[in-house]
């Protein structure tokens, strides 16, 4: 395959000297930019776009166009690919968020609940095969999945939602049923993480967004060990190579002493901690990548070069920091503000490697 | 006054020993009480209630009257009487939460923003004389407010949100502003406080619900140093005792090195922390209230014994804990299980205050 020109990423997921702090963004490929909304104006829902590979392709391109700091891809996609191919019918209802025909609520529909045949997630490797063939060695492809907890409470609740009282109600008073939920997709994730990497992802990242809604004993027990046995889980990429996994559980920074035990190389921060403070409490095991607040990216230029310098100062001298936002960046985000931040990282973090 | 009954929340909020670990739920005058549905029904909105002091009354006690576990009552009121009191027009409407008539966007109405008279809150003062009154002395009376960062994030959006993008871009564009909006709300703060002790409430509790969507620097900025402010202004009870003060930010216990350094004598703790943990990492400067995970309570009596059980022992000897949820009771809860933790507390506590 074709040789990488700009490995950055990679390096400093690795923990290895690199010239710069590479950067990326959460959803970068997205409703920020002009060029996305004009290719979202083809008809078809979200999940149809998904299922596209050219789109998806086209799309995942577009901010290395535009932004030429960017120092990473990732594919275009959902976390929800997974419940849709076990059979639970996603949609996405305009301006609700996900919903599912769906729910795994009842002992009866658990039970019946098995790994999918990775066939009807065919397209997600194809558009990584795709992406691949048209970066022709730019910059390195992300793979990614859901967590098995996050990917859990869509499944039980049958939508988003941020209290999650139906999942955790099975967590407490049949935790049998959930982990038989959380097994079953940590097998699925194996084989969907292992495919993307055969398809040709070099680096895979798993979201844990919800992860941070748990206390620490269930944190533990129902989103971290399922992670750990994914981190063990992963095979080495097509060139042979052990592709660099990065875990992160949004809400979650108080438990990163537990999170950099579990195998991954990187860990993700949202920006509610402090990234020098997170790097003296997880030492030299991972990397870490973050970890601003994507609504500074709504104030001024002045303000986020601000940022970009306290966030390096604060991770300091020396290898194993990816930047980029503590979550998604919003839709209401100028782009210039953007380029503002990823131009403040390029030229600020230079003096931090040499 | 009526001399206090039961003084157990009042010492352990003080770390002075007590015979058992003193418990109170936040929300528990709440919809997941028959009784409380029942006086619902009696016509009028939710501010309406909220100004009736024989509502307030009545609904305050009710958990007492039920559960004789419970070691304190909390005057019913709302976080948002201050933005109404200050002319924003609040409303609650049919499941769709709080909404204000004005909002804290423009410069000019910003500037324009002072401390409102006490008298257009007499109201909840009302309350406070009238249930410490029907109290008897049975358990000491929290009054409370909202934090002047979670007060400025309503005001500033209109409404209840997540991610508070409007606010956090005046944050980062116009600290200015926003500072203006969170020293007056700050000084009205200490007023509606003051006035709730001289009233008889005899502990105040502060409730930064939207803390933990700061960054590290900035929830210091614009969250904690107001709280220190309020907790710097409190006055004496009318016997000349001086109030114990709770603050808790939730989703803030990343920060609780920092919160114990502000004056209050106890920190509210969500779920997400382990006690124990968080009990080493303030030593003895603060008491701490919390911290199961309101969603336990849906479970079964036993799941719920075995996690105030595992809190206990995580909190383990000695004095300075009150137990609590961390976060309101939900409505779904069933009452029974409510008793099932009250009284597992009440049980299993004992041995720890030998």
């Amino acid at each position: 395959m074709n040789q990488l020109k700009n490995d950055t990423f990679l390096r400093a997921l690795m923990r290895q000297p690199t010239e710069y702090t590479p950067v990326w963004m959460m959803r970068q490929a997205g409703r920020y930019l002009p060029e996305y909304r004009e290719s979202r104006k083809t008809a078809g829902s979200f999940m149809d776009l998904c299922k596209s590979a050219q789109f998806a392709t086209d799309v995942t391109l577009q901010p290395l166009d535009r932004y030429p700091e960017i120092d990473a891809a990732i594919l275009f996609s959902d976390i929800l690919t997974i419940p849709d191919a076990m059979g639970l019918g996603l949609s996405f209802e305009a301006g609700e968020g996900p919903r599912f025909a769906k729910t795994l609520q009842e002992e009866a529909d658990i039970k019946q609940l098995t790994v999918p045949d990775m066939a009807s997630l065919q397209y997600v490797f194809n558009a990584v095969s795709s992406i691949r063939k048209a970066l022709n060695g730019r910059v390195p492809l992300i793979g990614f999945s859901g967590s098995p907890w996050t990917l859990a409470t869509y499944m039980v609740e049958g939508k988003g939602g941020t209290d999650f009282l139906t999942t955790k109600k099975m967590a407490y008073a049949r935790p049998d049923l959930l982990h038989h939920i959380l097994e079953t997709t940590a097998q699925t994730v194996i084989q969907y993480l292992n495919a993307q990497i055969a398809a040709g992802a070099q680096a895979v990242m798993i979201f844990d967004s919800w992860g941070g809604a748990l206390s620490h004993n269930a944190y533990t027990e129902f989103s971290l060990n399922y992670m750990q046995k994914i981190v063990a889980g992963l095979t080495k990429t097509s060139e042979g190579r052990i592709v660099p996994s990065i875990v992160f559980t949004k809400g979650g920074a108080l438990w990163l002493e537990a999170q950099a035990e579990i195998g991954a190389d990187a860990l993700g921060l949202d920006w509610t901690v402090d990234i020098g403070s997170a790097r003296k409490r997880v030492g030299n095991k991972v990397a870490l990548q973050g970890n601003m607040d994507p609504a500074i990216l709504l104030s001024t230029p002045e303000a986020i070069e601000k940022e970009v310098a306290h966030i390096l100062a604060s991770y300091g001298n020396g290898n194993g920091h990816v930047f980029n936002l503590g979550h998604g960046i919003t839709q209401w985000t100028p782009p210039e503000n953007a380029a503002a931040m990823l131009e403040a990282v390029r030229n600020l973090s230079k003096p931090y490697h040499v």
